[in-house]
């Protein structure tokens, strides 16, 4: 594989679609061939079980939701992400393993060893070169997301405060104990967070 | 648990439906409370991820085939046998682990290992007192079948010849390497395999 791997993570409302779409941005400027996803979707079979996973009408218990996550990736990885790394672009995923890892362990209070399992079916080993976490705090995350919608949209957004507050500190220590991990600081401004990340990525020789 | 959990297993057109009904009838007139359900499916969610996985229109790699399996199961289990069996009653249940095993192991080729890794995640170690595995030639399956609804309707009614008879010859070998096991002939009349089935039971002492 030639490609590079690049995932956005962090807590809701953080800024993560944002910065993808600044690095895309950036990587069009450069002539960067390059592809835009996310998880849990990315085709249009994990997009369906994604509108399972999000659907509030959907009884689901957190073990039937983590199959159904590391469901949607195995397609996402084999349908999509492995073949584009093999074409030698680069691919800016909108969530990946971390997110699982953190929502689900972090947050659910499931097992991370079995998530990991899970997370090593599903992806077959493939790792991110690089995983971008976009750091906010639970309530400037709210906030950002209330101003967006205004309004209750998926199963997530009716969650606790403790959860959301679970959700922030679990991506702090995930960052620190995962492989290929970088911080920034998403209470910057747009641009600044965007440098940071660009600069990231020269120093790992990526850019 | 002081219910009775009894899986009906086999190739497709065995006659595990069939039978099913017939012990269902069976335990009704001895007023033994109980549920049928099947597998995938049983719960409003797990109906859905059926409904999915059955698709034909759906592309599924193989990995995500089996964890939409594991996860429809979980809820399954969770949602509706292991609360049915803390209440006492039996469970007959349409397919189960069993057939996983062999259409995903046998059948597609996917990693046994992988398959009792996600079995046990789905289920939390619940396993059933009987499965009863109708056995029946693959040729004799398919007339059956096709007698029934005269054309195909789901992704697996398209399969090959030599994936039918990897999923007979699967149920043979799962039949006498896994616990709990009973084969029953589904060549014979409705009346003797429903026979056979009511004498494994009261031989093990469930009825
Ligand atoms: N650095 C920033 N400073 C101020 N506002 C920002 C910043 N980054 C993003 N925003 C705004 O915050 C909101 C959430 O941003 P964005 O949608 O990128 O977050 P996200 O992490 O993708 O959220 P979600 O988890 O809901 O997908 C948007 O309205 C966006 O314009
Ligand atoms: N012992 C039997 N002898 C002859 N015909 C049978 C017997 N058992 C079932 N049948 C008939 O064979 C067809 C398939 O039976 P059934 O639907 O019970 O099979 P099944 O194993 O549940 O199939 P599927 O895997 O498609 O759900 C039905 O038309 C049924 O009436
Ligand atoms: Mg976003
Ligand atoms: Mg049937």
């Amino acid at each position: 594989m030639s490609g590079v791997f690049i995932t956005f993570e962090g807590p809701d409302g953080a800024g993560k679609t944002t910065q993808l779409q600044r690095l895309s941005r950036h990587l069009q400027q450069l002539g960067t061939e390059h592809i835009c996803t996310r998880e849990p979707g990315g085709t249009p079979t994990a997009e369906r079980i994604r509108t399972l996973i999000f659907d509030p009408e959907v009884q689901l218990v957190p073990d039937a939701e983590l199959l159904l996550f590391a469901a949607a990736r195995a397609q996402h990885v084999q349908e999509c992400i492995a073949p584009a790394l093999e074409q030698g672009r680069w691919v800016l995923c909108d969530r990946f393993t971390l997110s699982t890892l953190v929502y689900q362990g972090y947050g659910r209070g499931l097992s991370h060893e079995r998530i990991y399992q899970l997370s090593a079916m599903a992806t077959g080993g493939l790792q991110p070169h690089l995983q971008l976490v976009v750091d906010v705090d639970a309530l400037h995350g709210q906030q950002r997301i209330h101003q967006r919608h205004g309004d209750v949209n998926n199963r997530f957004d009716t969650l606790s405060c403790e959860f959301h507050q679970r959700v922030v500190e679990g991506f702090r220590a995930a960052a620190s104990s995962e492989a290929n991990c970088f911080v920034v600081d998403g209470r910057n401004s747009e641009d600044e967070v965007h440098h940071s990340i660009i600069n990231a990525l020269q120093q790992r020789g990526l850019l």
